[in-house]
This record gives C-alpha cells, sequence and structure tokens, in this order.
C-alpha cells in the first residue's frame, strides 16, 4: 500500500503547480489573473449548482473530477489562450507530451482513469464531457463580464471570434449558452468587445 | 427560470472572493500562500484520488462538493490560522453571520444544501464529513512538508500543538494520518516542527 500512496502523493504535489499556471482571465475583482486550479474549482462548483441545466442527465462525481482535471496537462504545456492562433496550432502535441508525464506519476489505475477524463473532455463526446465544456467556456465569459470585459479588451477580442470558439458550447447546456449570450451582447454595446459581423455586413 | 440562474450566478460570482482569501500555508513551490479556491481544489482532487483510505465508505460526489464549499464563510470571516487561538474564539461566530449572508444568495433549495454541507463539515459526524476533515488537515502537512516547513516555522508552530489539531483526523482517513505522522517526525527531525513533547517529559 505504501508505494501506492506515495505514486499518489507524488501526483497530488504535482498538481499543486497548476496554482502557478495563469490565464489571461482576470479573477472577479480585477487585481490579478485567474489560475488553473482556481478556474477548476469554479468549475465544479458550477457543476454543483447549475447539472439542472446540462442538455442531458450528468452524473455530478464523474464532471466534477473531469473538471477538476482538464487543465492538468498545462503545468508542462501552459496556458494556450483561446484567440492565440500561433499557439492553438501547436497546443495537442503538446499537452499530449504533458499528459503522458503527468498522469504515469499516479498508481496505473488511476493514471488510466484520469487520462481518460482528460481525454473524453477534449473529444466532447459525453453528456459530461459536454456539459463540462459548456462551463469552462461560460465561466470566463463570467469573469470577463464582471471586470468590464478586462480581457477581452486586452486582447482586441472580437464577436466572430467568442462565437466561433463557442460553437459546441450550446451542446452542454443550451439554457446557460442563452443567458451568456445576452452577456456577451451586453458587453458589445458597452465596447468591450468589436462586433466585426457588422463590418462584415457592410462591408 | 431566468430569476432562479440569476441567483446562482450571483452566488458563484460572491464565491469568486475566495480566490482572495489568502492562508497561512505556502504552495509547493513556496512563492506564495495558497488561498481558499486552490486548496479547496486540492482536496477535492485528493478526494477522487484517496477516497479508498477512508474509514468508512463515502459518497464521492458529496464529499466534493463539501470541500468545495467548505471554506466559503470565510469570505466575509477571513481565514483564522489554526494556531490563532484569539481568532479561533471568535470564529464560529464570524462564519454563522457569513454563512447567513453568503448561502442566502442562492435559491432556497440550493442555499440550505450547501449551508448543510458546511454544518456537516463542522459537525464532522458523517463518513463524508470525517474523511473532508482528515483531508482537509493533511493537505497543508503535505504542502508545509514540500517547502520545508516554511509556514511552521514562521509561525513557530510546536508539536503538541499540530497533534492536539489533529486529534480527530484518524477518525476519517487512519491510513492517511499515519503517513501524515511520519512526515511531521521528519520535520520534527530537521527542526521545521519544535517537538516540545520532549521537553515536557524531561522538565
Amino acid at each position: 500500500m505504501e508505494e501506492r500512496l506515495k505514486k499518489q502523493l507524488a501526483f497530488i504535489l504535482e498538481a499543486d503547480k497548476s496554482k502557478q499556471v495563469f490565464r489571461q482571465t482576470y479573477v472577479s475583482d480585477g487585481t490579478r489573473k485567474e489560475n488553473d486550479a482556481e478556474h477548476a474549482w469554479h468549475l465544479a462548483l458550477m457543476c454543483v449548482l447549475l447539472r439542472e441545466y446540462a442538455n442531458e442527465p450528468v452524473d455530478l462525481a464523474k464532471t466534477m473530477a473531469m473538471v477538476l482535471v482538464h487543465d492538468l496537462v498545462e503545468i508542462d504545456a501552459g496556458d494556450t489562450y483561446a484567440y492565440d492562433e500561433a499557439g492553438n496550432s501547436t497546443k495537442r502535441e503538446r499537452e499530449l507530451k504533458a499528459a503522458d508525464r503527468i498522469f504515469s506519476l499516479l498508481p496505473e489505475d488511476q493514471g488510466a482513469y484520469l487520462r481518460g477524463l482528460w481525454e473524453e473532455f477534449e473529444r466532447a463526446d459525453t453528456p459530461e464531457a459536454r456539459f463540462a465544456l459548456s462551463l469552462d467556456k461560460i465561466q470566463p465569459v463570467l469573469l470577463n463580464d464582471a471586470t468590464g470585459g478586462r480581457a477581452w479588451e486586452e486582447h482586441g477580442v472580437r464577436l466572430s471570434q467568442i462565437l466561433e470558439r463557442n460553437r459546441k458550447t450550446p451542446e452542454g447546456a443550451e439554457a446557460l449558452w442563452r443567458y451568456t449570450e445576452g452577456l456577451l451582447r451586453k458587453n458589445v454595446s458597452e465596447g468591450h468587445i468589436k462586433d466585426d459581423r457588422e463590418e462584415k455586413e457592410n462591408g
């Protein structure tokens, strides 16, 4: 047992590094950016409270475990900003390599389980993964809205980029996405998001 | 539905403030202290991976939800350091007031549910609460050990204080506590924790 526990604790300590992987989104008081561990905590809390809006019934414990580990690969691969095209072209390769290293710290059964959850999240081909993906996309919108669109403004994000990135968000939680669209419209009208759709329509 | 969702999202945004409630424990690289959101994320991950060591079978989703919210009251009440006697004498009163405000942001059913989880954690009178409490006590030992006992040294913590505070820790996860005792002994021998038991025995 001691050997097994040592592996589990080594992984738990390695996972601690998520607290130093910073995202582009600001925490709600705007004083600093959010890190992966905080983000995952927030998503897990959202799982508990917003499960009723999932399009399909989801296994709560599984969905929570999935969001808790969905960004662990960023310990090695770093956070790739949603609208960083160059970064996103190499993201999958960097993250696969990270997954090989990080999940193999665990006893084999648990490593395979967590890696499976991560892969499932990436494929978004189960009710749990679709719901988790929706929360992962909606949570930064809530924080961006709370901070006056700070991260959007800093990166000059355009509405078409956000909508393209959220093509699949309604598939996990249609009602939450409808509400989120309202927040996006508000931020467009307040000038925090560039509405390039009009430019295209008029251009 | 919109009214219900608004309350849920208001709570989710309020909970974000946990990311700015800092504890005395340092994150594993020692560069800064850990906040409540990160701590709760770490405990939830430990629930997933260490459940096999719980003394009694536990409901995983319930235990995870419990650890996710167990420190939310600190948004108002602040973090009270484990070995701050004056702070601990007023802690319960401050936290009850905070619970009244924070959980009432939610729709009534969910507010009652989360408040119930928090109260259950505080009473530690169910298998889930006993296991959650054990993890809550063991996680900072892992981080303190990883940082060369930094928080213990800063506060001049004595072994008798740690053992007194951990009287109930074995009740949730005996095997994890036995391992943790080994870490404590190591840190005593390395001089990071003052061994005042010897003083007492010899004095």
